[in-house]
């Protein structure tokens, strides 16, 4: 039997607290779970920072992708039926649903930005380098690799398969919703993920859910809606990463400008570098990256060990409302106040935005661009769903912004009261009244 | 306001999705959770090794501590109105409850086993020694770390709290059974806590409950009878357990035979003497244990390298069921050919039997010897849990035993086909017929 | 001790799949459940004919009301600190949220609109009239019966306790969603309530939610709609429901027309009369319909003998989208066309729209005005829900309406073919394509 | 297409809570459920009076009777790759499922007890005679029928489909399990059904469980030893099971006593007669039941009216435990005490004794004789189950029994304080200490 043909023994399952079980019947699959690549995935937080407001939420990508896989499984189990649905492109689509988060790296969020990385990239490289991955794709047939490659990077000639993998439904927003929700304990995040999955239909270039199904897709995209907002841009997690990238961009300096770090960060050489190739972006773990920062505690430069310090023990910084566009003036009073101060306001003082836009029917030209979701009606048309939900039509297009000033608290109180910039300081940012502070875990 | 009395200027909630909120409203146990000795907590996970098997258990024992205390207030705010009840133990036990796991280390399983280290003696030391977590306890009241100390010692002089903390259905147990049951999605672990919390009354020296609760309680016993066999003696965990003691035996075998290790294992090297301190203790979290793995995957002892590749990668030994009492024979041929086939049987021969008594009325002389569980009755009687359920009275006393051999069934079958060994090391381990292995995920 | 303060010598606790525990401590709470009038509300369904599309919905109001003092319940608990609760309210409160749905009939719907009732009219009567419940309430205080009364009708003078009671965020909403989300099953009507109850507090004249529990709101407004559009309107209890009012309508009908039924119909008597008095009314339970609706389909009457069967063994109505403001000329063909195929248009055909507005902050001369949701910002002021809430600001004030044609599929089927009327009906109700038929259970 | 194979046009869903949905493809079933006889059982409830204990409890056996057919839907559909498995035993097998329940009335288990009527004989009554449900099963062919009514009776040929309706772990404990645990609410009944369904196998004569699946086995025994005692026999329960009896004997004694009757109980004369062919019993529901039960609350039979007034309106009998068997004394002397204070004995006191034996691998000549649940070990021998689990050997063949003695404390209470039989009568019962009453809900 032909490698790509070939079924486990028995079928293999993993519990799962969210869809129950995983099943695996594919030797393919159950190889490429195995491989070093994959298994680092258990190694790499879904949801970065998050835990250190959410303590739930410490679980990994490695389930994530086996979530996502899973969810596919069980739509191309009921599309098994359908003249519309390809068999041929089953094992593909499977393939690409547990690898398309391979390439993610430790707090990609940070990294990204501060590295000017991008992890589809490396998913690509992982895919079509010299891996373990690799190969046992190319064992399925030569130039299987590139397929699975491409439905990641959506350049996939069959359209529908694509949808399945991304799109504004598509089963990597399924699983995490539903297992972010589930790991930080939220009660947002549920919706009824078998009867969308129950009345997906496939049609030549994308997935289309049957109209009776209009309300649970409504439920998804409001759970969506209230897990970006309460959870993955909840301003404490915010106030992590902000420390988070001063580390990196404070080590980055430091390398750059030939400070001599007590134990060499080899591991981070090429990150400084910027020139990381695939083995080293392999080794660089979190737990690679926590080593270090407990390293950096001890450093001499003090920046750098306060910031590390900060980030082990979760003492965030603080932050108010603020809104860079129109409170220019405040922002360079404050650097200026800072840096009298003695805080240097490129690492004690920094302005994050985050936005959102929870459904739209069309974004042409934007980064992410991605199909609207359409409902297929009784007689065989389809809508696109904000015609057809009030609800969704309401919110259709709505972005929203927040934006927060985050800062040391603990350092602006223990500046001598008779130091001339504390009080101004104090004043801008409202330290007089009850702040809602980075203390509060998830409130 | 008195330190120890001092209240949050607003009540903190931590979301847990095992007890839904952590509510806390005192000053000292805010202060506790913010110290760097109760946040390296979340570097330790409550599990160890049964990531390997149940992929959700990767939470850490940072909320374990937070939900225990979270039960405690609870448990307390219902005695409130008791007069067995003395309000002056509250702070003692709710600082108990928190930090009663503060000595965990990495996998502490096996680094005690090899290190010969304890974890509850490091728990006394934090608590004891010049830590923050010390100070502010000291902080409360001159002499206050020592009862706390006490309590999780079990030799403090009001036998009620201890009993509390540590006993055959604590705050401990409830809360574990059921973080654990939630985390690695089992549907074991569940039982119904809020009744047997709203059922408990405070005696003189022991917590009880009432006997109208009975069922809840059997209920507990069983949930925790099948954790252990489902969960916590999963045969997969127990071969990562295996590798894990084996790589920490290897390391410290080469480092007391003078072998050069690429990096200086610095962090390991006070475990390797049997001399660990304090401060070495605290700096050992599983991140770092982590990245001494994968580097020492790159190191040139074969055995070393080949066991950090195994546990990094998951790549288990496999298992069949032995009994070293009656299976001597077979052991010492075992070893014997194994050493012919060039797998040192120090390193890839192994039995592990794990045993566990569910419950017992009387364990005179055991190591962690438990009171029994005591019914309140109508009459204000006590009687003995078993005595009254007939379930509990038939598994009570019922000590059940397994016992495995773990092997590389991977390098077994590597073996040339003519090696003399192979043929009768496959048939003593039965790899003709289809076995259970390692790759068996939580099936 | 009076009478009003008399606590039960132990705590009493009702296990309830919602509230997982409903705790009654009062005397008066205790003898107001054991009263006859409140007990009848075991005998009416929550959901009336909903139980015909989701088979779960057989759960009667009699626990609604248990489930609606358990919120207040703890409502008032979260506010016993508060100096602005005033502690003297705390059991009309109580009382006026377990007895608030005592005066609902069977299937109160169809029931108040064919014989012009109103149940809240009952339920005042009831209160107030000579009724075990009543006697009850006086005990506690001369005029106390009539404080309830005035609760519920909403003319209190306390307007706090008011909408703590009725109003777009009260405790009958808050168990009413969830409850009946939990019987039928779906996955809508889930919401954070013990985040909503922790942020409620208590004002001069009405009660408000800290803004940062906002997210929860949303939710809550979310779980409603879909509750109104997916279970309240459900399409097919809708036709359950117009064949329960053809079926009063014949049998009033045919008591004015002096009809001689089998088994004379003495409980409905009065209210073919239009003349119920209390005690007529409470005899009515949905036992009691049950039984005469069985009766019935033994009547010689054909019409009133085939909505009974229909009714009785679920032969429902099917449904097709209509709009009665815009095909005022089919309506009036088809009404024609069923008269000249032998089946009467006033029992045979009907139009129902249902019509559901989720949120507004502003309804001046609506029947149900109910108060804005306010909420509590951290400066102590307060602000609309709608102004603060994207989501919320998307959907206030739209109104939806929902049009729907009831006919019987199977008569029309059965029309001989070459009946001249049967092609033009089949062709205006759309008989040849696949129609969405009444026996769509829950989809 | 034969009718036997004929699909619906689309799959039918019903919502369901415990299994989400219930799926209906087959014409036949979809038929089956549509007859008066099937939906009649919408008009009884699954638990009898346990909804007068645990509020939620007013679940028909409708849907118990879907939830049947659908676990076995989901067991055949796992089946069917199986050598072992017949496909065409398909049909008999859904149709037995969905029906072996048919011939239950309304409380049937007092119903049975007082009028000798067995339920089962009506099941095969109504599969076998003139109804809308045999016309259908002789459609599929003739003969069918009987075989569906073989499968329930136990005779059928086909021991395989049998052992899925009808063993100690069948599908109809499974379904009620979990249910009843659900409308209740109680934390019991819970086990992994999903697991244990995965695990099943056909065997030539019995379906059996892989070995794996162990622990999920032992789980099931457990949740249905504590679903007997927490809610089965739960004593406020039978407390009305007790009144239930009573007054269906002395409403037969009246009638057998030419007592006149305000309305002639013409739904209960066959009943009286012990004479209840399958017409009469069809019609007498649960609405019917409660209808008369009000009606006679009028009636000038104090016995009667009193009877029902307890059980209409929830005024039950208070309880002690008694064992008939070491307490014949004073049970001969309480019902004279009785007499003497005017309170009939064959009324006013009543031993109910309950006895459950969780599991037996070997229960001959037994009324209901069940099969051992049999191991199927990994060498592809069977092992009964208590041979391999500890906690069922422990509880194997262990009989638990009840006994209790039910009394109106109510009508004791009211005797004179200087009537002579009152006091004696209060020790007898222990009324002078605090006892468990009827009042306690599900405590």
């Amino acid at each position: 039997m032909p490698y790509k043909d070939e079924k486990l023994h028995e079928e293999k399952v993993f519990k799962d607290p969210v869809h129950r079980y995983v099943h695996v019947n594919d030797r393919v699959i159950w190889d490429l779970i195995a491989t070093p690549e994959f298994q680092r995935l258990r190694r790499i937080k879904q949801l970065g920072t998050t835990y250190l407001t959410f303590h739930g939420a410490e679980h990994s990508r490695f389930h994530h992708s086996l979530g996502v896989y899973e969810i596919i499984r069980r739509i191309l189990e009921n599309f098994a039926d359908s003249p519309r649905w390809d068999p041929g492109e089953r094992l593909v689509s499977l393939c690409a649903a547990l690898l398309h988060d391979l390439g993610h790296g430790p707090f990609s969020h940070s990294f990204e930005k501060v590295f000017k990385l991008d992890h589809e990239q490396f998913t690509q490289a992982i895919i079509l380098g010299d891996t373990d991955v690799h190969h046992i794709l190319e064992q399925v047939e030569p130039g299987f690799s590139q397929k699975v490659a491409d439905v990641i990077d959506k350049t996939y000639e069959d359209k529908l398969v694509v949808s399945l993998i991304s799109s504004q439904i598509d089963a990597d927003r399924m699983d995490y919703l539903q297992r972010d929700a589930y790991f930080t304990g939220v009660s947002y995040g549920h919706f009824d993920m078998e009867r969308i999955l129950r009345l997906m239909r496939p049609l030549e270039d994308q997935v289309v859910i049957k109209s009776t199904g209009m309300h649970a897709v409504e439920d998804y995209i409001m759970s969506r809606y209230q897990m970006y907002w309460q959870v993955y841009f909840h301003p404490v997690t915010r106030s992590a990463e902000v420390i988070l990238s001063k580390i990196l961009h404070r080590a980055k300096y430091l390398y750059e400008n030939d400070y001599t770090f007590k134990l060499k960060p080899i591991h981070f050489v090429s990150f400084f570098n910027e020139s990381v190739g695939l083995r080293d972006y392999l080794k660089l773990d979190e737990t690679v990256v926590m080593y270090y920062f407990q390293l950096w505690q001890e450093e001499d430069d003090p920046i750098l060990s306060d910031l590390c310090e900060r980030f082990v023990n979760r003492h965030l910084f603080k932050y108010i409302e603020f809104n860079p566009n129109e409170q220019m003036n405040e922002w360079n009073e404050l650097t200026q106040l800072f840096r009298e101060a003695g805080m240097d306001p490129d690492y004690y003082l920094e302005v994050d935005s985050s936005s959102d836009l929870p459904y739209d029917f069309y974004r042409p030209g934007e980064e992410e661009e991605r199909l609207p979701i359409h409902l297929l009606m009784p007689d065989a048309s389809l809508v696109e769903l904000s015609r057809h939900s009030d609800i969704v039509e309401a919110i259709s297009g709505k972005k929203r912004t927040d934006h927060k000033l985050y800062y040391p608290a603990d350092l602006v109180k223990k500046l001598s009261d008779d130091h001339p910039a504390k009080r101004r300081i104090a004043e801008l940012l409202h330290l007089k009244q009850p702040y809602k502070g980075a203390n509060n875990h998830a409130d």
